[in-house]
């Protein structure tokens, strides 16, 4: 059931190649996903040359798509992001792996009387509104301690038929025995999860303990594996593909993860590029001891313009 | 580095027997070593019977061993419980994991300009502290939470050596971040798990989520595998064999838990017997999906005493 699970069966590529010819990548897909942080920007900051490279795409009546495993934000809250930052990109363009929890229960017409327990930040509740989906959990449970008392028993509802666990600051002991029991107790109920990212990048400072963490403590003490959402499976490529009606083959996913992006586009089938402008470094890409190569690899997404100008 | 990890190296035995002549059982060997939980007591209770086969034991000049992979309590305060519950039992017939944690680390000559940085509550601390180890964390990072201005970065201490983790009812985010920087950062940074139980029992009204809980989240956010100290790891039997000087063929290990307690017998080369006092019951042995079969089971220790009765 772990999409995730399938994504070491990619066969391995050739060495990726270094960008030389953007012209030619971009003749040759009519969608871009772009991954957002040390793609787009870097926590707060967005990276040199951005704005004009998604403008010079949009002129070329190339599709734009966002996509981050970052469950903290709905695709509303994303919106604002890219506003802030001077970018102009709609909610419709985003996909956050908040969205991609609710848009998964809906795709297996979760029961309306059944609700979600919410491990994970705002988003991921906003998400599941708009999708009409019941909750409980989520940032109310933060401050929630456990009463020692002999004999003393935890209360959970019967109902909750799937326990969603994302990246959570406000993450307790609480939180995890009612996922536990929701999850060991209740027939048939769900354990999703937004990503399995081991790190973040909730400041630009240094990397955080990501939204892998939430998931291995419930893995931990549920003993089930969960079924993932978010990058690296391929749940919001193939929803993505359906909802625009696009062929895989005509998509290029780019991005700084190679465990997350480029599998991502790689399990998808699509072509992949990756950036130095995050996480990966051009030593990680050529360690021996890593598997996933991209078909092409750059600096930044900006290398999109000046490899056009060095190339005139 | 996993003692666990070679656990399931262990070939499996044949059906379980039911156990008929306990005197039998107890002349061929000299030392029994017994889990605590769901065998000594439940929670708060003292399972029937339990003085009495103790001191039956004890006059036949057995050796006993209580052992724990509770790591919330040290040996000190573990004794505390056996007074209070009525039975005569010496700190240093008691082992668990809190002590394993210490006596692991002290195996090691872990340097002593080196400290451990604590995921757990205070029956770690005190042990450390008994071995004459540095540490930081435990029950006073309890309240800390993360402060996300932009371009924050959490300190942490660059001389820890080791991070311990185990089952910890005030875990947080802080916690997780500090653990994760420690295992990731500092080079040759120990990742020690206690235990990696999926369930405990704080009370004994329902099971609570365990010490695999915490394990598993440090676990995701610093992809390394723990160096497990508890069972069904061998250390703890190998520091017992080794500091009583006794062979493990003369040892039975006596436990409620397949997965822990038998698969820590048989790991060690012991004679194995499943109480179904605890979490275990008959059919759950008897499920042609369990691979985990000790030498003998029976409902309570105290049948030591009932069937030698009946056999008279």
């Amino acid at each position: 059931m772990d999409a995730s699970a399938a994504s070491r069966t990619v066969s391995p590529r050739a060495t990726a190649e270094k960008l030389k010819d953007p012209d030619q990548l971009i003749d040759s897909v009519e969608t871009f996903i772009f991954d957002c942080d040390g793609v787009i920007w870097k926590g707060d900051k967005l990276i040199d040359g951005v704005p004009e490279t998604l403008d010079m795409l949009r002129a070329k009546g190339k599709r734009l798509v966002f996509v981050t495993n970052n469950s903290t934000k709905s695709r509303k809250q994303y919106g604002k992001k890219f506003e802030t930052l001077g970018l102009n990109v709609s909610e419709e363009e985003i996909f956050a792996s908040s969205f991609a929890a609710a848009a998964y229960l809906k795709s297996i017409d979760f029961p309306k009387d059944k609700k979600v327990y919410v491990v994970g930040e705002d988003g991921i509740l906003k998400e599941l509104e708009l999708a009409g989906i019941q909750y409980l959990g989520g940032p109310e449970d933060g401050d929630k301690k456990i009463e020692l008392k002999p004999g003393f028993m935890m209360e959970h509802d019967e109902n909750v038929g799937a326990v969603v666990v994302g990246f959570d600051r406000y993450f307790n002991y609480f939180k995890i025995q009612y996922a536990t029991l929701c999850i060991r107790e209740n027939p048939g109920c769900l354990f999703i999860a937004t990503n399995r990212d081991a790190v973040t990048h909730l400041t630009d400072a240094q990397e955080w303990a990501g939204g892998g963490s939430m998931v291995g403590a419930v893995r931990g003490s549920s003993q089930r594996e969960p079924l993932v959402v978010g990058k690296p499976s391929t749940f919001m490529m193939d929803y993505l593909a359906n909802k625009f009606n696009i062929s895989k083959s005509q998509i290029c996913m780019v991005g700084d993860r190679l465990d997350t992006d480029i599998l991502f586009g790689q399990n998808g089938g699509c072509k992949t590029l990756l950036v130095l402008s995050g996480v990966t470094t051009l030593p990680m890409l050529e360690n021996p001891d890593n598997t996933i190569q991209p078909d092409f690899y750059t600096n930044k997404i900006s290398d999109f313009l000046s490899l056009k100008a060095a190339a005139v």
